[in-house]
Formats: C-alpha cells, sequence, structure tokens
C-alpha cells in the first residue's frame, strides 16, 4: 500500500490541578498561550502521547480520565492541517514549564489568558461547558433528534 | 517546521440501521468483514471522512450523532501505525457495497461474522456497552476515582 497523505496527528489535553487548568505559553510558532499536547508519535497511543507532551511541557505528570473530542476542521493549525484528540486529566502541583514552552500556569478555565493559539478557546468553552453539563463536543445530532430538541425546549 | 512523522489516521463508523449495522466484507488487504471507513484526506475533517468513506463503500447516506472513541493502539492495522476515530451514524436502506468493498451486510450488533479485521471486534463490543449503559471507551479512570469505584462495588 502506498502510504496515504492524511493529517497530522496531536493530542492536547486540559490538564486539571483543583478548579484550575494549566495554559503554557508557546515557543514556537504560533505563538501565545495554548492546552499543553503536541505531536502523536509512531508507534505510541494517543493516551501515551497526551501524558508525554504534557510531562515535557509542564513537568506534570497527567492521569487521563475523559475523551474531550476530536478537533479536525482544516484551518485549525496556521502550519498545515492537524487533527487534534483532546483528553481531560489531572494533576497534582504547580506547573513548570520546559521544552516547547516558555511558560506553564494556572488558570480559571472560564477566565482564560486570550488569545488561545489554535481553536484552543473553542476546545476550552467546549471543556467547560461538558463541565456544566455533561455534553460533550461531537458531531451534530440527527435532524430527527434535533427536532425532539427543538419541541421539547 | 519540518513535517512529523505521525501515524495514519483514519475515520470508520457504526451505521445503524433500524436495530442493525452495517458491516463491509473488505476487497484489499487485511481481508475480512469490517466497519466501513476509511483514512483521512488532508482539507477534509473527520467527520467529513467518516460520511464520504461511508457513502463509498456502502451506497449510504450516513448520518453521524455520536463519536465512539479513538482507537490507536500501533499494532492495531497490519499496515502500520494507523489511529481511527470511530463515529455511530444512522442511515436507511439497504446498503450496496462498492469502491474498496465486495460485499456490503446488515448485522446484529451482538453476532458480528468472526473474525473481523484490525480492533474492529473490540470496537463493536464498546458500541454495545454504550448502547447498553451509556459508557463510552476511554482513557483509564485516575487512581482515585478507581479506589471509589472498588470500594462500592
Amino acid at each position: 500500500m502506498a502510504r496515504p497523505e492524511c493529517p497530522l496527528l496531536a493530542a492536547d489535553v486540559v490538564i486539571e490541578v483543583g478548579s484550575r487548568i494549566v495554559l503554557i505559553e508557546r515557543r514556537n510558532f504560533p505563538q501565545g498561550w495554548a492546552l499543553p499536547g503536541g505531536f502523536v508519535d509512531i508507534g505510541e497511543s494517543v493516551e501515551e502521547a497526551a501524558v508525554r507532551e504534557a510531562a515535557e511541557e509542564t513537568s506534570l505528570q497527567v492521569e487521563l480520565f475523559a475523551l474531550l473530542g476530536v478537533y479536525s476542521r482544516p484551518d485549525r493549525d496556521p502550519r498545515g492541517h492537524t487533527v487534534s484528540v483532546v483528553f481531560v486529566g489531572r494533576a497534582r502541583g504547580e506547573p513548570a514549564a520546559a521544552d516547547d514552552a516558555k511558560a506553564a500556569q494556572l488558570f480559571d478555565p472560564v477566565a482564560p489568558p486570550a488569545p488561545l493559539a489554535f481553536d484552543h478557546a473553542e476546545i476550552l468553552a467546549d471543556y467547560v461547558r461538558w463541565l456544566r453539563t455533561g455534553e460533550r463536543p461531537g458531531p451534530p445530532l440527527p435532524s430527527r433528534a434535533r427536532k425532539r430538541a427543538a419541541l421539547s425546549s
């Protein structure tokens, strides 16, 4: 099989430390604040990539506990089409920036610094909605379910 | 940025037609029955890839309504490390095989043909558990939640 040309694959993590979350300030293009994460290596699972990248950038050992969503809009990464699998995890202690991160800090998830790189503002908004309602981002509801939802609202 | 080497990316769909689901018999290696799906193209979202591949292989127009999970074990595809984003969708009518599928048939999800290609038996088992319990596959629970679960069982 000729190797197909696919989008690049990344894993990012919303790391909860108590009621706050960790964001890093990126050292490389595109600059700005972002969720910790990075490209998945061949030979590692997306969960392993998420934990490895979180440790490299924040010095925290993260325990993943939920899959938030998969973000794949072709224009979400200015470097080229990159699909991100986003997890939610927990850690203890103070983050310490390293590797691709020049800073790592705790933030209230409803008051993150702006602007965030990539589509991370949208991902954080999805995370906050998921915390509050249990509703995950995902494909749109089918039309019948949408109609039922509209009727019952 | 040098283009990183990432796993290949696929999108697969559990297509519900009534209470049955659609499986295809693969024309190419690895042969056998499998969920409809295929590689994600650069420039399309994973949802678009899932709907496109489902239409190509089963001639059904699928409406996605849930993200089941992300499957990334490095040995899950004998052609090389491929990460699959798996959706659940609905369609009407009879599937008709085309493209990479030499057959497309409806099956009871708890009695699929065996063996299934890739890790699709595991994915189908996750789908059936999700139908019955609402529990999605995902990263393991953190140790504290696991301890609580163990204490309460």
